[in-house]
């Protein structure tokens, strides 16, 4: 599958580099395509299938595309992308709306009656986003086996159904989530978003950020 | 102990009754004691021992203050107690600051540069403001053994470190709790809080509200 990973930091490059190694045909979306190259250079040696490009210029050749920048930067990229290239295609939104201007930890820049993952949503109506993800840290993401035997929950939230069917596969299949916990429509990733707070707190009192929760209810383990 | 636990809905009764089974001498505090108890009647007719008071004699007559009323009213409510009876006293707060005001499911009515917890201890500098279990359903606070065999997690936050110590035995060696995470002092109740929209939208995601999350991590389990 043509994917295209927008983002050049360690989420992005952990996406990318997973895509690759399942053999999809990776394209990594960036503002300055010669500056990242520059910037991540060992790292692209190491990835030679992987090619850079301006973010317009990988989405449009791709099927699905995975956000993987900054959430303040995430709508300013999508403009980029533009409405036309994202109608009717699947946008994994990986994002983390946070605020680092105000000091560490970050607080969020959108919360509690909205969310960066509706924002998108509503910017391009035809686009069809699904949050997930963003609750664990960015090696986590890919291989979620690395950590307590895989018992740990990734949420899913979006709009399109069969859109959170085809990333529940992506997460499940591609990626060995066994804990997939699809918590609605779009308006659910302010849940997940809310939960970056907690993330960023427990991530201090443990001292790594390689931890996850896993949702335990009576029936089964979610 | 001299227990005050300050409301009488759900989560209230869970923590009174738990802490009058345990044999300690509990007393409910509420706005209008003789309002109470008609609404509670049956309730208080199976803990004969636990007497209803205003929050003001409740407390001022305890150890140990339970703040288990709605967030809303939580400021008002310590008000009514006043800073001269909360001085030195720990005061667990199990309240989240939901607003129901436009609709379901809640918002917060403080969240992300702030917090419930923040504000309480900012008016009343010399309590002792811990926040904690308003992360799990009521019954599921007194009785996490109930789900999943107990190996689920609750938070710890405050400035005090001794009251939080005190405030872990309580959570370990009287309701059971196996898993308790010290976030670290109450601005990260932030944290605590902002979870509320994320388990919200899980409630309903699994039509329940019996679960919880266990943080897992690479070394042990918390």
């Amino acid at each position: 599958m043509k994917i295209a990973v927008l983002g050049t930091g360690m989420v992005g490059r952990s996406l990318a580099g997973k895509f690759e190694e399942l053999g999809h045909d990776v394209v990594m979306g960036t503002r300055d395509p010669d500056a990242s190259r520059e910037r991540i250079l060992a790292w692209h040696e190491a990835h030679e299938r992987i090619t850079l490009r301006t973010f317009a210029v990988a989405a449009a050749g791709s099927e699905l595309i995975v956000l993987a920048v900054s959430g303040t930067s995430s709508l300013d990229v999508l403009e980029l992308v533009g409405a036309e290239t994202l109608d009717s295609k699947i946008v994994m939104d990986v994002t983390n709306p946070l605020d680092v201007s105000q000091g560490m930890p970050p607080s969020l820049t959108i919360s509690n009656t909205d969310s960066l993952g509706e924002q998108l949503q509503r910017a391009f109506p035809d686009a069809r986003i699904v949050k997930t993800l963003n609750t664990v840290t960015a090696s986590l993401m890919v291989d979620p086996e690395r950590l307590g035997d895989g018992e740990h929950t990734v949420f899913v939230s979006g709009n399109d159904t069969k859109a959170c069917d085809e990333v529940e596969e992506i997460l499940r299949e591609w990626f060995g989530w066994r804990h997939v916990l699809r918590l609605g429509d779009i308006t659910t990733a302010r849940g997940a978003e809310m939960y970056l707070p907690l993330w960023l707190r427990m991530w201090t009192a443990l001292e790594t950020p390689m931890f996850n929760v896993h949702v335990v209810t009576a029936l089964e383990q979610k």
